[in-house]
């Protein structure tokens, strides 16, 4: 029996989690911030409601408003009306990120559609990226709220930050795992942070409660990152996702290859050499890639610890009261981790 | 003599005006925020404060943040912490725009430097930008001045549009006039008039005051904007600047080319069209639309047109209270104009 396997047996005790619960119970909410999204998304020059409609309407999991709504209902929230606001300027910010991603990696997918920049160009990815992130200050503005704004603008910063080191640090055999996770905790952890810090801060929550949603938003992002990663090399099933090996084939260094090069150092330094350093990074070379990380049980590594920031993150949320809403979130950091295991 | 000699004959009694004394009169209010544009362009990510200090260092002429100081002096105020923060916030805004349009536009100078993206990559100067714009909206989170904030937010919405509409009006022969005004307002005088705006409320102006400093800002930029596409063929002057035809090379339909196109329709149809459609734009090309362009008075439209929008910009100021701030903003309006003519 390979690693996977004994990996994926181990960890069937785990709970799986649900996203869809979620999703169900904020359903009213959730209409009206899509509402928002799509006024707020109008222009008068043509070419800009088009981009926006084909990146947002793709849809994704809008996991991000999802948390924010959630994190304002679980705080005791009745009041909403800014909750929503923050909740579509975080959709936004989301997307203006997601539309300069694919401009600065030359993605060609993206939520399943050909990427943005391969229908009208780089040019009007940058410019309506920077749109989309001006809009969702405009939205903050609205809602008078100074100090949830400034949590989002603070996000933003962190972000772009970690995606100039993610950058700069491409194709670097050298990555270590602590520049690895602060990568993932500015580029992506960051903002389901924000998301959550926002959305409390929206229905005045005290700080208290503020500090335990932040929280469950950070560890929730990491958990969430972790196990995308192990997911581009197939997660722990036998059977590779449509995306699988983007990472690979992008040179990105993530935690599945770095682990895996630190357990066949001396051994295996040539192959990652030629495939990280050297672009030798076809279907063949990711085969390769994929049966080095199931070997050193790289994957378990990765999702063992995303399994902890899962449960790290449903800590968090022990001094929120208990509730359909607080039940719905443990549910989504379960379901983080359990969709790649 | 020849048209250019002719028009820059009569307008030989309109005042030079003069950037400088504005300059001086700022200078310690400058430093402050020269202080803080250091302070804040700060990031543990190495890369970030190299690229920012490339293109902040090479300084051009500061005119977005003067404009947020005077302002704020202007209409008496006298604590302009805030507009300190404000001007800083105008200038890293600025700074990102610039990053991303020599990014749109493939522009190989900046400031008379070597554009960042040719350094860095595009990827990083499109996420530099990012980074920038973000920390814009950390510098205005600090003042908790949300009015002012809120007309940032919604300068660079407006400014992301005008852009956009450029980008797809590029190499329009058809585009009209109103679209051109429409383009310049949005792209470069939305920002000069947020500035001048924000930095009038950063001192809690009254709100007539903040209504005439933002006439006032907006005047200006498209004063300064028609100046600087006559400029592109050389002004009334003789002499070519050394950024002279860039806007031809690039294929931008700037009033000069309007006007001229107009002026020579039925006539000289095909070498426009070889010009701004078929890619034809070297030295010879230049030198034909140049003479075209001083053969129709097609630069003293647009200077003319400067020139009125300088004169609104003053008269925008009669209600403020005479004194050397009012002076220094009066000229800089005749300045604008003047350096072109």
């Amino acid at each position: 029996m390979d690693a996977a396997l004994v990996a994926a047996r181990a960890r069937t005790d785990r709970p799986k989690g649900d996203a869809e619960a979620l999703a169900r119970l904020a359903g009213p909410d959730m209409a009206e911030v899509d509402r928002l999204i799509l006024e707020r998304m109008q222009s008068t020059v043509p070419v800009i409601p088009l981009m926006a409609e084909h990146i947002v309407s793709a849809g994704g999991k809008r996991l991000r408003p999802l948390i924010a709504l959630a994190a304002a209902r679980a705080v005791g929230g009745r009041d909403l009306a800014n909750a929503h606001r923050f909740a579509a300027a975080v959709e936004f910010i989301h997307t203006a990120t997601l539309l300069h991603d694919d401009v600065v990696d030359s993605s060609e997918l993206r939520r399943g559609k050909v990427a943005a920049h391969l229908i009208w160009g780089a040019p009007s990815s940058v410019l309506v990226g920077d749109f989309l992130f001006a809009r969702a200050f405009e939205l903050m503005v609205d809602t008078g709220q100074m100090r949830a704004l400034g949590v989002l603008a603070n996000a933003s910063s962190v972000i772009a930050q970690g995606e100039v080191l993610q950058l700069t640090r491409a194709h670097d055999l050298k990555l270590d795992q602590d520049t690895y996770l602060r990568i993932i905790a500015a580029k992506t952890a960051e903002l389901f942070a924000a998301a959550a810090e926002a959305g409390a801060l929206a229905v005045e929550a005290p700080d208290a409660a503020v500090a335990a949603l932040r929280s469950f938003g950070l560890n929730l992002g990491l958990a969430f990152q972790l196990a995308d990663d192990a997911l581009d090399y197939g997660g722990a099933s036998e059977v590779l996702g449509k995306n699988a090996g983007d990472d690979f084939r992008e040179g990105k260094v993530t935690l599945p290859l770095l682990v895996a090069m630190a357990r066949t150092a001396g051994r295996e330094d040539a192959f990652w050499r030629a495939a990280i350093d050297g672009g030798q990074r076809g279907d063949e070379e990711f085969r390769r890639a994929r049966e080095l990380i199931l070997g050193t049980s790289a994957l378990s590594v990765t999702l063992d610890m995303a399994h902890d920031y899962a449960g790290a993150a449903k800590a968090a949320l022990c001094t929120v009261a208990p509730g359909p809403w607080r039940t719905a979130l443990e549910s989504l950091a379960d379901f983080a981790v359990s969709r790649a295991a």
